[in-house]
């Protein structure tokens, strides 16, 4: 469960494993593709404008050579203080944030982080459709985690309650992502479903 | 007018200037601070949540030194997809971009993007509310001008039409954003009459 990048839970598809299904992750696409690749197809069709943001990088030093651009030679990564994904959708303001775990029963807590789960409350408070995509790898399922249910499991969690989500919850109280054809992982019939409750 | 480091309207303020007023520049601020400073009082005052989005940037090379984080040791700046602003205000998707210009008497359009007044257009068609925020440096006047005026101008000017507005126009189709105490430049009234016209 290490990983020397200190990425975490972007596993590559090296291990081969058993899948109960294989929907989503053929050929080893990883959730931020399946995203991105439902993003453009989306944007394409007129059907919503929703990107991922550019991690954001600490600039230090910079070169520039003649007759060609500038070479950025010394930098580091600093921690987004937003959530991954926003954009426009029916007139909705969306915004969430994708997490991919290998568990299979549970989806621990501390794979998001407080700043996150403050900048979905204060969205949502303007009346913004914020959510949590999770991906269980294992199971090759996808679920739209509403804010409203995050935000009891977090402050649960950090007032010393449950520091994960349980499977059978997540199934409870989540839209479930459907794979299609194009897009791969089609999340906005998850949101239409959550906004037609 | 030429900028060694391949950057554009970002001038320092190291010539002294004449100013007519002396509102916003004060201390030599940027547009973009400016804007960045308005956003964190908004966000403190729960009035609004609206994010620049971070340089997009692509890594080449990485080091991992021991007990240390990453270091970026070769990366590219890269063009961006969208507009630089973009978050959600009293229910309302918000995207823009914001320019700076040491001109007096126009604003040329070679400022703006293809893809960005694309998606604009994108985001407007969803409902969203789109403008550029224009900033005249030796005037410290700012200006909010609407996205369906952009629309109108910009694809006058691919068919081979007017390359610039000109400030006379600017300031009949735009919402001046006036100055503030908190925030200085206080761009959200400018989108209220918008809003309420």
């Amino acid at each position: 469960m290490r990983y020397p990048n200190g990425h975490s839970y972007q596993p590559t598809s090296k291990r081969p494993k058993k899948r109960v299904q294989d929907n989503f992750a053929k050929r080893g696409m990883r959730l931020e593709d399946m995203i991105n690749a439902a993003n453009n197809w989306y944007n394409s069709k007129d059907l919503a404008v929703i990107h991922k943001k550019p991690t954001p990088i600490q600039v230090v030093k910079v070169d520039y050579p003649k007759r060609s651009r500038a070479v950025i030679k010394e930098a580091y990564y600093r921690q987004a203080s937003t959530t991954d994904y926003n954009g426009i959708y029916k007139g909705y303001y969306i915004d969430f944030e994708a997490k991919q775990t290998n568990l299979v029963k549970h989806f621990p807590l501390r794979n998001i982080h407080d700043h996150q789960v403050k900048h979905m409350a204060a969205c949502d408070k303007q009346g913004g459709i914020c959510f949590l995509l999770i991906y269980f790898k294992s199971l090759d399922s996808c679920y739209l985690y509403p804010f409203s249910e995050l935000k009891i499991a977090w402050d649960n969690y950090q007032n010393g309650g449950k520091s994960q989500l349980s499977l059978e919850h997540i199934q409870q109280v989540s839209y479930p992502v459907q794979s299609g054809f194009r897009p791969r992982l089609d999340y906005l019939k998850a949101v239409d479903q959550m906004l037609n409750r």
